[in-house]
């Protein structure tokens, strides 16, 4: 481990200054957002609406899960996995002192990980958070980001306007009998939330037919279209919806689910009628293809009244 | 339709019959077992089991599902699922009063159904079935049966033997990590069940890893594998434990789940330390060679204590 990581410590920041930046608005949004990018266009969405409403952005794209050609339509600076140390010197030269963690990032192996200086003085939190589920892993990350000093926000609190809004979403509509296995597809995930897992779940004709767990809505949603061709689930085309959503109890900054065209392609092939969505707690990425691929698919996307909302 | 499967509708035995017939105690078994036999190795292991002890027993083997090669060890008659009118005629004919449903099946396709004048009668029911999940499926099947004058009983309640005992079976152990896991994935089935689905689950580290659904548990095992092999799945070798249970509160008379020798197979090219099931409510197909299997891939098979038996 070498000495330049740490020039500025994590604890360089006091926790008098540390008061100051939680209670700081996001509606007055005078430093740069630092944004911690994993892999998809999500990270991109995010930046170019929060750019939209005035504000600056850095990003921080994450060494082999980032679009490296992505990055180069803003500042940025590259950091590997588990570089805290760095990204603090860096979005700290930047001015950022809220970060955004947003994107694909498919858990990395201890291998994968750059320790540093910054990163090893709170190894023993990130090893706790290793063990756990997805949650602890995710949450662990962005506990470590605040003993730094940063403060995490949610891609939902900076640009509202990249989730999925209340309502259809496109011209197609559920049906009443689709309404019904869109409520037992939320109850369902609401029952495993507890358990760390399950954020999407496919459900035709009260019938459920696959729940994701580590493999991912992709290959969920690949698993009903291969069942479908072996004869193994037999349903008309055009029945059962996916449904997603963000984790009970869970801190939405961490890990908001996501649908974009390509979710749309895929439902499609699995032969669904539609997708039902948290709304104001689901990422569209590229909603203006997501919503032509959902029309001509002639699939519904929906977003349902978030149950956690305050009131 | 035609007249010959109708000689013997199902209202030929009036309720003072039934009734008769259902207070009718498993001990004296003084009638043949009617087997009506899916696919796989079970239904043969469950007639042998029965023979063993004293009770004579005819096979139903279900057309395109059964083995047709290894009914010949038995009396037999085929019928096609959806034939409960020839069924009941042949049972009757054969004496028999106790039914065993046992074997795969997976759900049928309406066109693969042969109805008969028997099935019509109940189609309604049948139709209902269809709907929901698997349990409305074969419990409704199960009340078909009933209705014609048949008592449907428990392999589990015929041949107890053919069940995962309490405790290890084979020469390894779980250690303490690995019960946690398993606890926590037992939790996972229990909260789930209202929902008619999810029999197994995979867990590591207290992640979970798979849960399944219509895909089936051979399917789910493979996935893992699948995922380690594609690094989207990070663990070490010999780590996480398949755990199957039946449905809380379900009938288990219809749809007990099952290991064999193919289960420490798939388990193991998935890389877990062990298999976890409820004793007295998991059906072991091909002990002997199963328990050789585990043992020589290094996999623990236990069998947990059943938290709806009646004490």
């Amino acid at each position: 481990m070498t000495a330049p990581d740490a020039i500025v410590p994590s604890d360089a920041v006091g926790d008098a200054t540390r008061d100051a930046l939680s209670s700081a608005s996001i509606d007055t949004p005078t430093t740069p957002l630092g944004i911690v990018c994993g892999s998809g266009t999500i990270p991109f969405a995010v930046a170019d609406a929060v750019r939209r409403r005035g504000r600056q952005v850095v990003l921080f794209p994450l060494r082999g899960w980032a679009d490296a050609a992505a990055v180069d339509a803003y500042p940025y600076h590259w950091i590997a996995v588990g570089q805290v140390g760095r990204f603090a010197r860096l979005a700290n030269q930047e001015g950022c002192r809220d970060v955004v963690l947003v994107g694909g990032l498919v858990r990395p192996s201890i291998t994968q990980l750059r320790l540093d200086w910054g990163t090893l003085k709170q190894l023993p939190l990130i090893v706790r958070s290793f063990r756990g589920g997805d949650d602890h892993l995710l949450s662990g990350v962005g506990r470590v980001f605040e003993n730094s000093g940063f403060r995490i926000v949610g891609a939902h609190e900076v640009a509202p306007e990249i989730t999925a809004p209340l309502g259809p979403l496109g011209r197609h509509r559920p049906d009443a009998a689709v309404d019904e296995d869109i409520d037992r597809g939320f109850a369902l995930l609401a029952a495993m939330s507890t358990f760390d897992v399950g954020q999407a779940a496919v459900i035709a004709g009260r019938r459920v037919l696959a729940i994701e767990a580590a493999e991912g809505t992709d290959a969920m949603l690949d698993r009903i279209a291969a069942m479908r061709e072996a004869g193994r689930i037999r349903l008309p085309d055009g029945v059962g919806v996916l449904v997603k959503a963000p984790k009970r109890r869970q801190d939405r900054r961490f890990d908001l689910p996501s649908i974009g065209p390509d979710t749309i392609a895929r439902a499609g092939r699995a032969g669904l009628a539609g997708i039902a969505v948290i709304a104001g707690a689901t990422i569209v990425a590229e909603p203006q293809r997501f919503i032509e691929a959902a029309d001509r698919a002639g699939l519904f996307v929906v977003g349902r009244p978030d149950p956690e909302a305050r009131a």
